[in-house]
């Protein structure tokens, strides 16, 4: 489905605002004080999106090293609350926290990073199930911390079924292997991020899907619905040093999609799609940031959220998705936003109790969360920016998931600028936020 | 799209014949004298399938070997023109028939082997082109023993663009390693079969797709067309020892375009598409057909073809379209049945001249092509046979390529037997051809 994307950008530092955002010229803190000293509290946080916005592959972005030298103060702490919030998903939280920390030169802990699969901690429906894990790294850990108690790993279906894994030639056992009976039935799929050796995970997800969990049994018919597969970040692309954009696990899931369509005649359904542009990631992201605030004492309330981000799909549709979120009194309108998805109706109100309490609970103090597209990542380099910001008409074609609606005003940023440290430079301006 | 497809089957070795097709009652062959002896002439000939037919992985069908001592004489000649058509691609013919003279106990040469790359021999145009292989094994020797005389293969990409292939984190660059330059440009893209490692594949392809062949370079818009691919074996599964089908060929390519579609908008358009069903693949096989009888100096012309295999969507619609073709005056209904390949277009009339030409010199003494099915592979496995005949309507699922439009009668199979040897007794009953 080819869609005609209209994006107002400019490439220069003065900044355009779109219309449909009323900008906030409130003081972006209030003065208190503490040792004697009047120390500022942000009434906002950032959410900085990482790949194509701090980073490119293993190399930071040097506007992001700018950018964080104008965030701490002097101790080298942040002023303001800030999470990271990346689709990556096949690492654990602490060890994305340590890479940022040497890149970055600050700080960081586990509890400011969030990576695509973090919500999934809330689904605690799942975590007594037995349930088949796809990705790459340490996904087992990945799994277990997040409190998933009985957990099969590809590698390990490959190990109990080798007769399923048939692609590739030199590894095809060579004899007929033994029979594994009394293998536990898999009750649901979980999909961290993208895996190696597509087509052993592809087919073995195909077979659990198709049997039910039961591998090694010929189902007598299609089972429906499946299992439930539970999918964490669907960025079809993303940047890394390359001059054109890289498959992301989305492409995995466009893989997976198309092969079960195939197979089957059937749609794929997702028990739930989480990472950006899930509202659930953008509540989570919150959370986290008002944690911050009450662990450094702040007792100004979180009024304002920027997410800066590369990617219009993940970071800009998902930061304007939520913002429609806070306007809205009802959620219908947003599941409405969601297709063939059963997330916003299982996550907010049935998996997530208590971070939907604690999201009623404080659901007064949050006004907006704003957009901000930078140009060092997915966006800048699929696209040429016109000089001319009149002719910022492109054509170009729906990157995002097949489960949500394209919708043509949740992909235009509230701002557009150059890299990250105009970002921020953005935000402290429009916060009157003093700089060191 | 889900469809229903009638089978008129039954297991027992009484056969059902279709009213669609005219048994032929004639004697199979004639007595001509050699050496003082008469020895019966063949008016018929052999295509068989091998995996689902003849092997099952690793391993002989006993049928198989059963039927094959039928078919040699005592000096272990085959008796009739036999010819292996085999959708397999990622193999030299030489290895394959080395490997069916070990499983079946007969000799057999490689000029009775068809893979699914062998009528490429005769896309003499492509052969100086600079062209992309995919698939696995030998890969860069398959292509050399075709013609192709500049070939690149994605290993030999990754390793002068090592920034493109991303996904596997323990595979990417640990520096940024140095630009390439003066790269050749690839003109083609050709597939012989399902490679390993589908992600580097997939997006190595997809790369050299959007930036029409100049990697390093960024397109300034998407190319239209693309350059050419040609792709050999679509088929979406095989039957290996596994109790389920397995994903071959077909399923990488349905990988492939899925992912064009989302990124570009387009359909990834094939050039041609090679292998069984097409009908170029069944051209080629009735063309080494007449080889073999004018070796052993048969003077009786072939009339007669019988194709054995166990799928329904490439070995029975196959020879049930080539079928058609040879009851048909011209092309022009054949090539509706294949949409968005010039297939036909470029194959018959263009790309193999010579062929073609053998074909219509020798065009008149082929009647027909029956198609017999039987029950150890794909299909067996993937319905249950009802026991009674007129209970023959099964659901499934369209299981062709995206570009064969499905057809309801091509996939009757004119027989269904058990098995391989079950196949062979039907044909010599047919033919009155006398048993040794």
């Amino acid at each position: 489905m080819a869609v005609v994307l209209t994006l107002a950008m400019k490439r220069s530092f003065s900044l355009l605002k779109c219309g449909r955002w009323v900008a906030h010229r409130s003081p972006g803190g209030n003065r208190s004080v503490s040792g004697g000293c009047f120390e500022p509290q942000p009434s906002f946080g950032l959410l900085f999106d990482i790949d194509g916005v701090l980073v490119r592959g293993r190399n930071p972005i040097p506007a992001a090293v700018d950018a964080f030298r104008k965030l701490v103060d002097r101790s080298g702490k942040v002023q303001v609350p800030v999470v990271f919030v990346t689709n990556a998903g096949n690492c654990l939280r602490q060890t994305k926290a340590q890479e940022l920390s040497s890149l970055l030169g600050v700080e960081v802990s586990q509890d400011q990073v969030i990576v695509s699969h973090s919500p999934l901690r809330m689904f605690r429906s799942f975590h007594k199930k037995c349930v088949l894990v796809s990705g790459q790294g340490p996904v087992e850990e990945i799994a277990q911390n997040l409190g998933f108690q009985r957990v099969v790993t590809i590698d390990t279906l490959r190990e109990a079924f080798p007769l399923l894994d048939m692609v590739d030639h030199s590894r095809r056992p060579k004899n007929l292997p033994p029979v594994t009976v009394n293998f536990p039935t898999i009750e649901a799929v979980v999909l961290f991020g993208e895996p190696v050796r597509w087509e052993t995970s592809l087919q073995l997800i195909i077979d659990v899907l198709l049997s039910s969990g039961k591998l090694g049994v010929v189902p007598a018919h299609l089972p429906h619905p499946h299992i439930p597969v539970l999918a964490c970040n669907m960025d079809l692309v993303w940047m890394a040093e390359a001059k054109m954009p890289r498959f992301g696990h989305g492409t995995f899931l466009v893989c997976l999609e198309s092969i079960y369509k195939k197979v089957t005649g059937q749609e794929l359904k997702y028990e739930a799609l989480i990472g950006k542009p899930s509202i659930i990631t953008y509540n989570y992201a919150e959370y986290l940031i008002k944690q911050q605030g009450e662990k450094r004492g702040w007792t100004v309330p979180i009024r304002r959220l920027y997410a800066i981000g590369d990617n219009p799909m993940a970071d800009i549709y998902g930061a304007n998705l939520y913002n429609r979120y806070l306007q809205m009194d009802h959620q219908d309108d947003i599941q409405a936003t969601v297709q063939g998805s059963t997330l916003m109706r299982k996550t907010v109100s049935e998996e997530l109790p208590e971070l939907s309490k604690d999201w009623e609970a404080s659901r007064s103090s949050i006004e907006s969360c704003q957009s901000i597209l930078v140009c060092t990542g997915v966006y800048g380099n699929q696209s040429e920016v016109p000089s001319d910001p009149n002719e910022s008409v492109i054509k170009t074609v729906f990157h995002g998931h097949r489960d949500f609606r394209f919708d043509l005003n949740l992909v235009e940023a509230s701002y557009v600028v150059q890299d990250v440290n105009e970002a921020v430079d953005l935000v402290f301006q429009k916060e009157d936020w003093p700089q060191a």
